[in-house]
């Protein structure tokens, strides 16, 4: 359904480097630098705090341009970190996959011939989570997932082995701004349908046929202010236990769901 | 909904002990015995291979008849389990809660007035998958959850914890015989819906209105064959992407929700 694959598509990390919970880690500023100049995409880099060497702030400016975070941190959080006991002050961790552009999920919809559906997270800080949420979205048929940079947890290796190896099939675009998003989104026809506890529209009736971005907030603390205010409907899955919510991958499968069978339905 | 509380209903497990992956771990022939007098319900009881001792012998009966899985170990497996190094050939694997009887889960969905809905895992052996079937089957106000006892992990202090803490208020089973307690479920009226890729019956078709169990099989190796054959219905929960099969706790999240929407459409 889904055969339009583009660059973004094949995995991007190789087995040569260390992987932990983060992802791949490259320390260094020759071989970050390297990354970087092959195209290697950077979820995170750290740099140590007041660096003033030209070679680290033009690793900085490349990394930053690439759409990597950087964060400046303690020398101490970067010697914890490292493996070579060499990181001259930076280490980037790389990607455990490649990213596609929103436009690229907005393209891969356009060409299944059905209307679109995106999987928008807002702040899913576990990998497993996430990892579980890209691979319903494989089954469901979704056109992709949206992440944001800051809120949510990469596409870590562990994410990777939570979705079974859904992440290397699903696109997965990550923002650097969740309701610019949303708004790009809507203005390519997609209804924004916010999962939320507190929600007015009882899921059965959100017309989820209809081309749609589900939006899951996090574990804890559901969906930000600013995301909420940029969705067209706030849905409630109907619950009747002790417990006042779901965790973030059933309420993604739950939401998908339910798309599929209206779609089917109809 | 559910407000019959029975003495299942207790959390077993008190912070004393050391908790790990297994559990509570009580070690020694007096503690082990102490517990087994005190009503604690036991998981798994490790006994030193060739115990001759009368003592032990009868801690290992009571164990048995209280409904433990009793198994014979090396040495060496019993002192690497134990941290006090005095377990005198015996430990105990305590249970995270108090499990309840099949028949307390048919009462329970009897006292609600609403048609049965019970979930049966068929070897889950991770247990935050169990934890995050005992929450969703609690949001979807199910009846209880059965798992049986060799082939499923027991609801560990991990699986509370994942459950976020509903295996405090479910009902959860622990059954010797899987297919008998099916034999049971149906005989009390229960139509059986196992959750499987191979399955005929579509999703959106199985009429999970009706008293109903579903059956959700092991993240690898799907439903047991016994189990199968005892099945009424195989369901299968479409997909669409590049991957075989959904993690298990979303399988129980699709079904239990569409069980949910039927009931309420109803």
């Amino acid at each position: 359904m889904r055969d339009d694959g583009g660059a973004w598509r094949r995995g991007a990390g190789d087995a040569e480097d260390g992987e932990d919970s983060f992802g791949s880690i490259i320390e260094g500023r020759q071989p970050v630098a390297e990354a970087l100049r092959a195209g290697r995409p950077i979820d995170k880099l750290y740099v140590v705090r007041g660096a003033r060497s030209a070679g680290l702030a033009r690793v900085v400016s490349e990394a930053r341009e690439s759409g990597a975070v950087v964060q400046e941190t303690d020398i101490r959080k970067l010697d914890s970190m490292s493996r070579t006991r060499a990181h001259q002050g930076v280490i980037a961790v790389a990607a455990a996959v490649r990213y596609a552009e929103l436009s690229d999920i907005l393209e891969i919809a356009a060409a299944s011939g059905r209307a679109p559906l995106v999987v928008v997270c807002d702040g899913i800080s576990d990998p497993h989570n996430l990892g579980a949420i890209i691979r319903t979205a494989d089954a469901a048929g979704a056109h992709g997932v949206v992440i944001s940079k800051r809120r949510s947890a990469p596409v870590t290796a562990t994410a990777v082995k939570a979705s079974s190896g859904a992440a290397s099939h699903v696109a997965v675009a990550r923002v650097t701004n969740l309701t610019a998003s949303l708004g790009e989104l809507k203005k390519s026809g997609l209804w924004v349908f916010a999962a939320s506890p507190d929600g007015d529209t009882p899921l059965w009736d959100a017309e989820l046929a209809r081309p749609a971005a589900i939006v899951i907030g996090a574990e804890g603390g559901g969906i930000s202010r600013l995301v909420g205010e940029s969705c067209d409907y706030a849905v409630k899955i109907p619950m009747f236990g002790k417990l006042q919510s779901l965790n973030a991958s059933v309420s993604a499968a739950v939401m998908l769901y339910e798309a599929v069978r209206q779609r089917n339905r109809a």
